[in-house]
Order: structure tokens, then sequence, then C-alpha cells
């Protein structure tokens, strides 16, 4: 499989395709570590927000720089959920994300200090790329278990995802199926 | 222990204290969530770039979106070091972290695709908080063993480090112990 080329305002970036399991190949977004990519992503996406939203709930770790820069561009603030349980969370929000790739759950944490700032605000689930859907389900539940509703799903890019009951709102579809979250 | 009120530029933010360990308390700096802070303090930092840096190594989760702030305002491009082996790794080098507050070792993932971008350049070791100065030494070593050669650290903030042997640039001492990396 030949790299993937994508183009976002005035930047073009060649994606590699990354092994997932024993015969997929599936694109890597890379916004860690090229700033000009996701400031591009960034422009782009921010006329797509749902005008609804009031906050942005996002995950680690690849679409950090990224929504870091739609809350910069917006004024949207933003909570990230974390993958691994940190030493400082009290009484957290725990949310199970079924893996297609891995065979086996990921569990996502949302620190209770942070929850509170979904409590009744309209929430927008933001990722930098969104296949099966699953991840993007376990962040909705986490923003409704924390007492908020959710508005809209965007992503930069997205692929795979025939089973999604949801729509996600994103820049550009990349050729690729379900294999990754 | 009362919260710990640091200013960066025009932005004040009253750092919690988080336990670590049985004893312990130390300030928890948060940038992710807070476009405002992230952005105040890259712009403080820039000015402190060691002006013989060619690119910068950091490592993820909380550092992520103020390196990307630096880099966008700098012009120096930045690589990220992983505390995971991601599936995509090909060849990674590995660098493990003696930790003192878990009394487990941490593993840090660099991929031989980002290590490459190190090879024959002056690197600067750039962190969101330097405690023990733990994390920043496998950083450097990291860097070395890319083929870069290591021109300085900095960090935001830093607290503890009596047994650091090399000097940090930072914006702030916090009160603190050498719990954390």
């Amino acid at each position: 499989m030949t790299p993937i080329q994508v183009t976002v305002g005035s930047v073009t970036r060649e994606l590699p395709t990354v092994q997932v399991g024993a015969v997929q190949r599936v694109p890597l977004v890379e916004f860690l570590g090229d700033s000009e990519f996701t400031k591009a992503a960034a422009e782009a996406l921010v006329p797509l927000l749902n005008p609804q939203a009031e906050i942005m709930l996002t995950v680690v770790t690849n679409a950090l720089p990224l929504v870091h820069e739609i809350s910069d561009r917006s004024g949207l603030p933003y909570v990230v959920v974390r993958k691994k349980r940190r030493t400082y969370m009290q009484e957290p929000l725990i949310q199970e994300v079924p893996s297609m790739s891995l065979g086996v759950n990921e569990t996502l944490w949302l620190d209770a200090r942070h929850a509170q700032h979904l409590q009744g605000k309209k929430v927008l689930i933001v990722q930098d790329v969104v296949a099966s859907g699953g991840t993007s389900a376990a962040l909705a539940r986490l923003a409704e278990r924390a007492g908020g509703q959710v508005v809209g799903y965007l992503a930069a890019f997205h692929y795979g995802g025939r089973q999604r009951n949801f729509e996600v709102t994103t820049l550009q579809e990349l050729p690729g199926t379900d294999a990754q979250g």
C-alpha cells in the first residue's frame, strides 16, 4: 500500500500506512511533532465546530496539540480523558472501550475535578482520527455520566466505521478499515 | 498545604497539590485543558531557548500542547518520546527511567522513524515540569543514542532536584520534593 497523500489548507503530508493485526494496514496520522500540520487542521476544523458546543472532550495522546489549537482559536474550553489512572485522580469516572485491534478492552479515566466542568454543558467529542467509533462512543458515555449533553462528534479524519450509529464531522475520509478506535 | 499560586505573563493559576506516596504533596501543573496557560508559558519560554538548539525532544503527555506552541512560535521542530510501545514502531530505541515515586522503572520508547530526525542535530530536552531529573536524563540518553548532541534542558517549572547533575532552565521554582521525574 502506497502512502496516502492528504492536503489540509496549504499543507500536504504523505501518511505512512502501518500494520495493524495480521492482514490490515491503516493510515498513520501524526500531529505530534508536526505543528504546521496541526495548525492547518485546527484552522480547517474551527468552522465545522457545532455552534451549540460549550466545551470539548478529547482523549490522550495524539489529538492533544490539535485540540489545544482548536480551543485557542475558538475559545471553547476542553477536558482530557486519560488512558491510565493518574495518582492524583480522585473518584475518577471509569469507562471501558472494546478494542477491535488488540482484543482487549482499553480503560478511560476522567478525573472528577475535570468531570465537573462537563456538568450541564453541551459537549463536543473531538478526536484526531475516528475509525470504528468505539472510543468516540466511550467518550460520549463519559460526558453523559458527568452530566453533560453530547451535541456532536468532530475529528480531523475518519475511515471505516460501517457500524457507527452516529455522525462524525471530519475534514476527509482516509482509506482504511475499522481496526482502530 | 495551600494551593501554590503561579503567574506566567498575564496568566495566574492556583496549582493544586497532590499526594505522592505516603507523606509528600507536590504541585500539579496542568497544561492539558488550559490553552491560555499553555500559551503564556510558551511565550515566556521561547526567549529562553538555547540558541544552538536545532530540534526539541519531549515526552508524552502533559507537555505536548506546550511543546507544540514553542515549536510553532520558534520554528524549532520537535520529536515525541512515548511511554508505551505503539504497534507501528519499528526498531524503537528503548530507555529505562528509574522512578522514585512508584518504585518501578518506567520505559521510554522512541520510534526509529523519529529518532532519525535527531541524528547529527543539537537537541534541547523540553518538559513541562522537572523534579528529580530522572526523566530528563533518560531523554538525553535517548537523544545521544539517536546520534544527537544535547545542548540544554528547558522546562516550564522545576522543584526538588538536589541530585540533578545538569542545569535546567525554567520559568519558576515550585515548592516540592523529588517525588516525580
